[in-house]
């Protein structure tokens, strides 16, 4: 974390958040990555609870032909969660090929096509668990010496992740609060999760994904309210809660990084994201737009979604979709 | 033509095709750029075709939870189409943040992250109507003077297509024929699709995601035997078969370009090409992986794709699943 | 400009700017680019005006084997005119080689290599005359229609400039104010220049390099202190004396973009810079770093440098060295 | 190397190359990185060798205002060392702003300006002393757990690494032997140095930068002729005599790699770089235009060029220059 607190300093960040920190009492928290009940090959930790028995149950729930784009826009100049804060490199667009100047007609083929620069952590996307491991290993034990290459992971990238089909629920947290947005850097409990629930008279099972909406994103794409270090998120309370009590598959939220910001740990500047990756296999996803679900109070459906099988990345952008499925029994 | 021509030549792509062009009667095809049946103001051509109606219908066939992946792998070293022949930036992917070196156990947080920088049409991918126009304008009159910037199109490009849900057929040509790949350069004949459709006692329906098999990913991901330029695909007859008479919605291929090259067409180097997407505002597929459903003779299913919302793109970058679905009526 | 004010706008940059410019008079300035007095075929403007003889004067005139470097380090999260301002991409670098982690003593070879991605105007760098125009031309008259592409310019990009080997010359306009800085915003006026010219019994000539120090780089790099809209640089009155009068060859600055910003001319938001490149074919250096040739009090040297020959491109990085030479007669 | 080959491979670069290791002998050659003569905290080897006075000595000898440029032409579609062998980027260049389309003349600014990506090692350029080290140590001892990061090295980096003003000297080997181009693979012995040097009655003296000629840049920009594994360049016998008996400070060739491959060292594929950077701290330069130079039979001269700072990068392109000097006494 020193080195990742010494850089954010260097590149500008708030100076608030090292002053925070340094005041804030040291919590509880795992240091050891977790290993796998699915064995010692495992890769991709609780999406091994997705079967075609799990998913043929939520599909044939389906009762519409209506779809929900969870997914933004991407552009040049939109916000994310790293460039600011790490130097990281923000999207980029450009063209590679383009019709003649002038007024084009002396061409018969007018051939357009443009490439794309990106962290795999841009937009609407989901992280993997060689996103964050704990003292040198990732989830199921694997080390970055093993398994770490300047073009990425042998294990744990995103290529090794099956396109998800599953029971989708909504926790509208921001709604049962009714606020339009949860205050900046706002922790959600379990029981602002409990309460949401019961508000929507939504139940959870296992081996959901389950998207948690702080309304974040009716702020969309202002860079100015939409900055990781003063995000409203998950408590590493309500993320323990529904990975092991609830023992949800994948989770997901409507901001830049899941979790509250910043840490109130102060030897972990992202205690959720280890404990989620590293410690209990659970993938995220980050960035969802759950405006229109919201909206019209669906807060089940069915979840598709497929990760770019990027090889070795610790992240990819998707495009998830929700359609709405009967109550199940 | 004649700009890409001598851009192929100066970066070293085949001879042969100059000759083979050069010699060859120049062929018919249009050279306009069609009127979207959907008004002035559409910018996705036959997507317009999906309704929740049309989506409902074949989300309720589906009677598995079984799921095809349909999207390959993206890595450097990756076969492409472009890179060679045009000099297009390759797929590239690299490290923003790693875990310390040496045993890495000294900092509690282990940080990946990384970028990725790629042409738009790399491995499975849609092409949107922003790709080819023809004379300067793309499919329902849009100039590149109105709408083309260095950040790309403001109409037509990715952010604008909705997801995908519709019914898919495989037509799998190769195994009609009896080969595992089809010859190269061998252009796909109307014929040929309707006999290999009555041997797998498919039917085509309006609206359809029609997938045709040439067998060549079978040698995925050998670069030498995967060239744009010597492959088998649609002829320019069998895309007017599908986008006219069947009135298929998108088509597909697993192949880099959709159609066989080289062209026939002197004047054209891409007459598929413009006639979908420029003409008759048909979006396609490339680079599909077909194999399993092949191997286990799967021809029809609920397709679904989400393409990023690339803003301004005339490409994205998918990862599509197939799930089968109960006979239609 | 109302294109790029609204770009800016949308990515947040001063909503200041806007309101200092609608406030302020509209100034007079060209707005038709120039014809090159070296001809038709022309592409480097005045940089025509060095020639064997006035590159083996200055040579001749070294006396020491002393050489200040005038270039600043390139780095991830580096100051940068335009990635906040206009979302352009920020360096980048990244390693696809790198020896095996763990000790790394397993494998002989330690093999290295890394890549960057940058905006050509990124440290310090040189403006060739591809980079303004007016009304769609550059100098010389050379059309965007006929000699721009995706990949750059046919005409005056970097790769036609030859090497700089000219007598340099420093007006340490900051030092004759008695400030550290330049005021924010401050245009240096002819005045300034004359008086810092006389404070230090400096003599302008035909051909020279002319590099004016306003002291910003003393703040180098801290980000939040290197801004473009709130620089201080040439005014335009300053760039026309210096073109036209004093006959400089190429000019220089201490700063991201060479003139005062923000730009009084509420037409043009960059006056000098068309003024300069479009109107007399006058290249220039920006991001220079002078904080030793200042602090040594060394005004007159030899000027040394080489513009990477980036095909098309409307600048370059360089980095260029100063020798001292002995007076001239 | 056993990593690089099986990349290699799998890239599809010749299967000869392998073949050829490993029937050949294996040669002698170190295995072990040198200490700096210079001291503990030296990160630029022979550099160390360069002086004000050796400066002045070349800097006063010049007689002329005649400029060498020693540099190529980036542009897309270019013949690097490693794209093609390892899947390494291409060199990219694209714009981020151009004037508006059509004929332009709507805006009063046509604003350009575009970005690049580039392997470091690409064009004309320097490998630094990060290049390659020895089992995980670069020269000096330094190992890249203590000093490689995601960007780049904190030691032996381009921005350690001072303007380069030296006396230069050409060899032209491929006239000596009176050749166009030195035929492939072919390794240059310590007796052609010797021959070329009488001929030509130049000696070499301490501190020199000796430029190597082979003759493969007359066939710039071919592809197809230009390919590292097949380029004639140095033996390591003639590496050892220029660093150890001519004690040279800094080697350059007009090829892909400066030394002759494939190696013949089955365990080394690439002994001179080791050699040179690990083992002895010689920096070397790539790709030089020395057409010129041998056209005009100039043999010694000022050599100048500076390194772009890329911190913690293991080379930087380049364009250096050469100025005729007076004949030493």
């Amino acid at each position: 974390m020193k080195r990742l607190m010494t850089q954010t300093a260097k590149l500008g960040a708030a100076a608030a958040l090292a002053a925070m920190l340094a005041s804030s009492p040291a919590l509880a928290g795992g240091d050891k990555a977790g290993k796998s009940p699915w064995g010692p090959q495992d890769e991709i930790g609780t999406l091994n609870m997705m079967t075609d028995a799990s998913r043929q149950e939520i599909l044939q729930r389906i009762e519409t032909g209506k779809v929900y784009d969870l997914g933004v826009d991407l552009f040049v100049g939109m916000p994310d969660c790293c460039s600011a804060a790490f130097g990281d490199p923000t999207y980029q667009m450009w063209m590679i090929h383009a019709p003649a100047r002038g007024d084009g007609s002396g061409e018969l083929l007018s051939h357009s096509s443009e490439a794309i620069s990106m962290n795999t952590h841009t937009g609407t996307h989901i992280d993997t668990l060689s996103h964050f491991g704990l003292h040198g290993k990732l989830f199921n034990g694997v080390s970055a010496n093993e398994a770490l290459g300047v073009r990425g992971w042998s294990k744990s990238g995103a290529e090794k992740y099956p396109p998800i089909v599953a029971r989708g629920v909504l926790i509208d947290v921001a709604k049962a609060k009714g606020v339009d947005i949860l205050p900046a850097s706002y922790a959600i409990t379990v029981d602002d999760l409990k309460e949401a629930l019961a508000r929507q008279a939504t139940t959870l099972s296992e081996g959901d994904v389950v998207l948690v909406r702080t309304g974040q994103m009716s702020a969309w794409p202002d860079k100015s309210k939409l900055t990781l270090f003063t995000q409203s998120g998950l408590s590493l309370e309500a993320a323990e809660w529904l990975a092991e009590e609830q023992k949800s598959m994948v989770l997901g939220a409507d901001n830049l990084g899941l979790e509250s910001f910043p840490s109130t740990n102060r030897e972990n500047f992202a205690p959720v994201h280890s404990y989620l990756l590293a410690e209990k296999g659970v993938s995220f996803i980050e960035l969802l737009w759950l405006e229109e679900l919201a909206r019209n109070e669906v807060y089940e459906f069915a979840f598709i979604t497929s990760p770019l099988k990027l090889r070795g990345a610790s992240g990819s952008p998707i495009r998830p979709v929700a359609i709405p499925v009967k109550r199940g029994s």
